[in-house]
């Protein structure tokens, strides 16, 4: 697939493969701080809608691309579709976060949940992909994703965002095997509809762990980083699956990279926490990386940014698979005009330093 | 002044000696979760003046003690009476977290901050250890505490708790030098203030450094760590001050424990996502630790919250220098017999290891 592409920097270096200097997307590059982001999002009536509208989120995902110069585009959705197909109810009221009606708190609750089928239940991201294909026609690859089983398992047993999340680890200290059967239900839906966006048209794969860094140590290996093992077992199986580059971020997991590492996948997310020359001796260039700016400093001055550039590249250093990405996303104060400094000034000194 | 102890373990471990078995003690102890604190706290009518009346907060300090075989008793206070001292203006309302009236935002307000005397403006403070120790009689000693400068800075810019620091963060990546400047201004208070607690009788010191977890590798040099060494060699200076153990916690922190250890403090906290095996392994056994057992496992079962225990004990290993806690403070919602069965299992276990 990444043979069709014009701009194949961001595949090339998600392969560990030289480019011509490196590939720089960002995470909610599709958001608030686009005022044409914010007239759709106004057109659409609610968040909701925007997502589950293919010719709404086709639209919202390409309004980045026109504005800078990015190496990849990332389909608009949210990281809670699957919990949405499975029932839950999920309402997204800007400012207060997720919420879902019908939480899972108990075995029963658990064992009456259902893998999504893709197409029937999630096909407005299918179509939405298959439409976002089209309209980039190769400008530049387009990345799939989905939250983590982890993480979906937090807001499905929360109902909601949390701070200390006492429910889902009362839950995981007093029935682990209730958490295991949900993530095992959500591993295997992830993997699923994971596979169902490659074969839609997505380019490359991206997990999003968000929650991962809440669990103790040894918590972590077993009821997050496992059960993403098992997702990509499963699209190492898979004919197209397993022709994309995977990407894993776990936020908050920089103690972690070896192990993350060790899974198969081929790109880690850092978050800015992490120095990346540490994690490439960590994870021993393994693997490429994804990252890693502090999102605030794009309330600095271009000048300040441009700078905060150059740290990220000279602290990755020489050598390929290297994403450059902010280490978590963009926030809606942001002024776009100093994500444009960020983006340009990726290329700019990368180009040099080769 | 450990030497009138009738219970040294905290003391012992802290400077990496040999004990019977592994002192216990934890975080927030003294806090919402007992129904006696709730009593004091309601006589007190505000949590501010539970703080400031010497014989209230002496009176929660020792609470649980009553309760369990505590090796520690630590200071009720609030982190922020430095900044409240300096005249920003501190409310504390349950629930809705630390709020300041008069937030610092400018170089101008930086640079009309003084530094508190301990005595003339935090003699509260000084006057509760006086008595805490009066009453604890040797038994177990006092715990004195500081928040990091990071940490006292960042409320002190954003005004109240925040989740993404895009104030203070705006600041420091536009206008490091104010941030710096606050951040001596607060190196100094802190030094002077630990130093008077230490002089007022505690017989350990603590610095919680609980946003330093935010910040970029490279900032978390410059900004938190760089200022608590400061403080630390103030400390080793001290006749009295240098006489105490000290224990530095960064939460989130984990990725940086060789750093931190390397500034000459006597112990590192630890929250729960770092494996103590592999932190003693990063700072080469050089300094103690404190951690690490997620606050959560206390909604568990007694059965589970002892393997946990058990888990923890095993991650440290053998050898001395471990000094058992939470990887963060008890939260509200606990079963005190919950504490209970913690601590003893501390004791338990880690005597029949020995």
């Amino acid at each position: 697939m990444s043979g069709q592409l014009k701009n194949d920097r961001l595949i090339r270096a998600l392969r560990r493969q030289d480019v011509d200097c490196t590939p720089v997307w960002i995470m909610r590059q599709a958001g608030r701080y686009l005022p044409e982001y914010r007239a759709t999002r106004e057109r659409a009536g609610d968040f909701l809608t925007l997502c589950q509208t293919p010719e709404l989120a086709c639209e919202v995902t390409l309004q980045p691309l026109e504005r800078f110069d990015l190496d990849a585009a990332i389909l608009f959705s949210d990281i809670l579709t699957i919990p949405d197909a499975m029932g839950l109810g999920l309402t997204l009221h800007e400012g207060e976060g997720p919420r879902f009606a019908r939480p899972v708190r108990s075995v029963t609750e658990v064992a009456a949940l259902g893998v999504p089928d893709p197409e029937r239940d999630l096909g407005y991201v299918m179509d939405a992909i298959r439409l976002i294909r089209h309209e980039l026609a190769g400008r530049v690859p387009l990345i799939g994703f989905s939250g983590s089983p982890w993480t979906l398992a937090t807001y499905m047993v929360e109902g909601q965002g949390s701070r200390d999340f006492a429910r889902i680890k009362s839950m995981l200290y007093n029935e682990p095997s209730a958490v295991r059967q949900l993530l095992r239900v959500l591993s295997e839906s992830v993997s699923i509809y994971l596979t169902a966006q490659a074969q839609a048209g997505a380019q490359a794969l991206m997990i999003f762990d968000t929650w991962g860094g809440v669990l103790g140590h040894a918590e972590y290996r077993h009821f997050s980083l496992d059960p993403m093992e098992q997702i990509v077992e499963y699209l190492r199986s898979d004919p197209v699956a397993s022709q994309l580059p995977l990407i894993v971020f776990t936020k908050g997991g920089g103690q972690w990279l070896a192990r993350i590492a060790a899974i198969g996948c081929d790109a880690l997310g850092c978050d800015w926490t992490t120095s990346l020359r540490e994690a490439r001796r960590q994870v021993q260039d393994q693997v490429a990386l994804q990252g890693n700016l502090d999102p605030a400093i794009l309330y600095a001055s271009p000048e300040r940014i441009r700078s905060g550039v150059a740290d990220v590249l000279e602290d990755f250093g020489p050598g390929p698979g290297h994403i450059f990405n902010l280490g978590h996303g963009v926030t809606p104060g942001v002024d776009p005009d100093h994500v444009k400094v960020l983006v340009d000034a990726v290329h700019e000194f990368s180009r040099t330093k080769r």
